[in-house]
């Protein structure tokens, strides 16, 4: 079952092979991995039992299908995948998953798939800068447009300036929330009991491992999600003003800017019109993010120590606003790129 | 690249079939061969080039990720495709998708998806409804409890004969959407006017081939979608609201129904619990509902004939809210009918 | 305290006036009224204790500030303006709000307020539709634009037909929610037991009194609040679609249209410019409705009997979301009857 | 006009009065004396017109329904204040609102109305800080609750823990942003050209007076927005959950704790119940936090160099959002401080 064909348009980014099931189980197997390291560190697991747990996940061949089903019948991915380690470890079983309860391992392996995608959507907005920067050079004036009606004319360089400025809070932002990103290590209830009394030990190194940050277990105190969910809007919000701006530049009776390109934008019926299709599909791409992001701060009510359903509607979602955000992201460097600019209607206009 | 995992717990239905991208590719082929029919049916085309059309449509051999990547470039899948069905029809090209525009097709399409969609929904709701019928029939009395409160006993009837009336309101509120659902046919700027004189009669034809409503060119007044959104969001709320009760009921402390299954939710780590997977995973899959509804109505301000950015901003998400109601669905018919009461606790609480 | 100047924009509707304060407590001194005498008919109290309720519900001389805190006290206004009535009733306190639950009186005065409110609505809209029709008369012709391009002239008869139909379609749907409006009325725990053997007759009564739909309960399965987010979503969704295309064409390099007004409009630091002040106004108020929607929706997952939490997050809710789409309406209308069109820029277009 | 009834219940905090017409009355006032004085220390003002605008500031004397009026002619409040301001400044009206356009004034009088709002917010967030560390102090062991059932005992001291860090984290989160909140300053395209020469300096001085950052023009790019969004989302959402687990611990099943408060909570039909109105209070008004950044979130995308409408559709939702987290803060810190323990109850359940 594929969903290929609109993700072209508003997924359209490397974030998704970061995220999608293949790359589920790939963070999983190497959360379980560390786990068992950091357990291996501190002397809580012999080395002939962290040598199995390694192996085990280095072994693991996962049918997706027979996988989802488990997922299905537990409630979520790790419980499957846990008891195929287990019998993969033999004697070694009760070394796998030791003291973690399956959130534990969802939570750190969103985390680790969440950081490369911010990687790779920093990346992309990095290229926008760059191609921002090119627009910047010349000597132009442009109209500054106020209600969409004309203001005052002003130099095109602290027009697109403006651009740059927020693309780069926006990298910052990003790369900040991205440090930030935890470990989760708590156990059922989270206070850690039984991780043993090396816990907060365990847990430091298991966080030095995987390259995340060390924090006591947030099962229900979401707020890395919400950090998540507030750099991500925030950063298509950007792009999608920036996107917006070229596309009413672009539009017929202003054309002060085009996107040339040998290969996007034809319309079959109408071979005279040539779209902005870059820009637009940014512009739709993160469209999308306030409402996921949305749905991420409301699931932030969570039960207990563990919740009865809102943690389990975090997944996808978190995945469809890293994917939107990225996607937004590749498709403005894109449109920025490919930007040509008509000095005589910028003249035009003023 | 598969994104299973996540879907088996929150996308978990067979609405999922009826979305992805062989049911998109499908949609498209059966739209521009009801299109050819009826210009074949008001003397448009000829039986030739309709005979043409239609075993293009028939022979189109799609490869999915080439058709993704001429999605990306054109901005939709229907572009890529037409010139593929064009080359297939040869000296008929001309007839292939003659007079319309790419937006014509893939609004018919989704509008079609979203038909058959809706029939496995209600579907499962109508299982739900059966088994809420189940629970009635014993005269068993419950707590009634407001703010979490013990208030005034009432007889376990009347309180799931309220699940009963929302869900079959619910089941009748979705008809009506489907039955209502519109093709969309009006050419490059909505006039009709590129599909000849007889266009309002090809359009009432290709409605009826298709089992559609007949109506005007929406292409940037977006009444059906809002009508799906608004259908499907309330059914999901309804859904959840069920889901939410039956996870009171089963707390711990409360204990006065749990799910029987022989293979859902049990927990390794802690064999003693039982947790009511079916209902969490409604409530999850519910949940997704009032943010992907808020995306749909946030994209309804689209330009002028035809939208940059907020009508490729709809794909997906529609995709989405049919599979988080359908999920909904599906998992709540399931939790109702795993559900055993506990006769002495009612008695307890009261 | 008053919240008048932000309201002047984006809640600027004759909606205000029936959702205030004033307007609460009117709705709830008539749900009291009409209970008794619904009581009375069916023969439940006599008309000595009906007439003591009329009369307390007349003389009720409400301090807003005291009532204000007499419902952070307990939760909702019906609390204390009901001790307030039984005061005033004396020895016919017992006559007082009989049988009912506090919910019982605030729903329906909601749905009263909701009611009334999209009658000012419609009547915008109606307004709106009659402006249209004017634009329609000459026989213009305007370029179609797609993806904001230039695509083919059509008849500018037919772009406003479309913009009439969409605006037609919302007062057909929102008619037909006003008149599905149900009273609530089912006692503590919603099965009527407390409001005697004639509940059913009193119940029906009751909604005839006061023109609503009658119902059994629907404390916590809230469909006439998502018939009302989805209805006046949508009515926001076509304004918000139209007032996008007077902007548009009213920009400073299309200037097809403009709003002509002596008062309206005007900048103090830049006297050349006029701007489309009432089309904007509709705009900014339109946008507020998904996402007020999107939170009815969210409310709908209610727990048991009634909700802790979740009906209170309704109430103010629901009012922006009557008075965003009320503003919208009245700015809509605004524009589009001072709207001027240049029949040479049309022609320059093309 | 008021509409002191519902926000009695999801309004209840002093940020009301610091987001009323009052406030933003003040706010503008205080905005335009400054500007008036850091255009004096750079010389662009000479002394008298410095003291004449101030004096006009402090002699306004505002009609608020004149100023209504005023703010839907005009499409904001500083419009008519500005005409205001300059015929109290008699022969210096030139030197009120000096190159400044009224976005900067709007933009800045609301950054100091959220920073003041945040203190009130922070304030409420300390006093429930302190309540749990009054629970934290005995010895309790409570029964860890996972997907609603049973999982493990642990300290009640490291439950609440886990509500204090994440209080404690949205304290310092609230903060920070509070810090970042910059002014507006630019003109009417946000160049500063209308500044004169020592634009730079001005803004700086500006900053410098009100307390606030410094930072160019963001009319169009509204990250200090977003960050409100963020901050206050976030901070709404950890409330919510916290309120939630006293929701649940309250329950009569579970009676683990209750709200003890002489004069909240009773419910006039059932004299028996004690309803935690507090916890639910918060619950409701942290409830709409997520919709309304959701909201803010989605007007980031704003027309080249001021928005046709995104723009005024920010000032009442930011307001909305102050108002529910704040209130939110509000009832959770009262929750807290009247939340009595059960021991038994606790002991009970493991």
């Amino acid at each position: 079952m594929s969903d290929e064909l609109f993700a072209a348009v508003v997924a359209h980014t490397a974030v998704r092979g970061q995220t999608d099931d293949a790359a589920v189980v790939a963070a999983i197997l190497r959360v379980e991995s560390a786990l068992a390291d950091a357990q291996g560190q501190v002397g809580d697991l012999d080395d002939a039992a962290v040598a199995a747990v390694r192996e085990a996940c280095e072994a693991a061949d996962v049918d997706l299908d027979e996988l989802a089903r488990g997922t299905a019948l537990g409630g979520n991915p790790v419980i499957p995948l846990v008891n195929e380690l287990k019998s993969l470890a033999g004697s070694h079983a009760g070394a796998v998953h030791r003291g973690a309860t399956s959130q534990d391992v969802l939570d750190t392996a969103l985390m680790l798939m969440s950081r490369d995608s911010i990687g790779t959507i920093t990346a992309d907005v990095g290229r926008a800068v760059t191609s921002v920067g090119d627009l910047a050079t010349d000597d132009h004036t442009v109209m500054g447009r106020t209600l969409m009606q004309s203001a005052l004319p002003l130099p095109l360089a602290t027009k697109v300036d403006g651009w740059r400025r927020g693309l780069a809070d926006v990298s910052s932002r990003l790369s900040d929330v991205a440090v930030g990103l935890p470990v989760q290590l708590g156990g059922p209830v989270g206070d850690g009991s039984t991780l043993g009394e090396r816990y907060e030990d365990v847990r430091a190194r298991f966080a030095d491992a995987l390259g995340l940050a060390d924090a006591p277990s947030w099962h229900t105190m979401r707020l890395p999600v919400a950090d998540l969910a507030a750099g991500l809007a925030t950063a298509s919000g950007v792009i999608g003003k920036i996107a917006l701006d070229v596309v009413l530049l672009a539009q017929a009776e202003v054309a002060e800017v085009r996107e040339v390109s040998s290969d996007r934008g034809g319309s079959s019926s109408m071979p005279h019109k040539s779209n902005p299709i870059a820009a637009i599909s940014a512009r739709a791409s993160a469209r999308r993010a306030p409402h996921l992001a949305a749905h991420l701060f409301a699931q932030m009510e969570q039960e207990h120590e563990r919740a009865a359903g809102a943690w389990h509607a975090e997944w996808s979602v978190l995945v469809d606003l890293l994917r939107a955000t990225g996607s937004a992201a590749w498709w403005l460097a894109e449109s920025l790129t490919s930007l040509e600019i008509d000095p005589e209607a910028l003249e035009r206009h003023q």
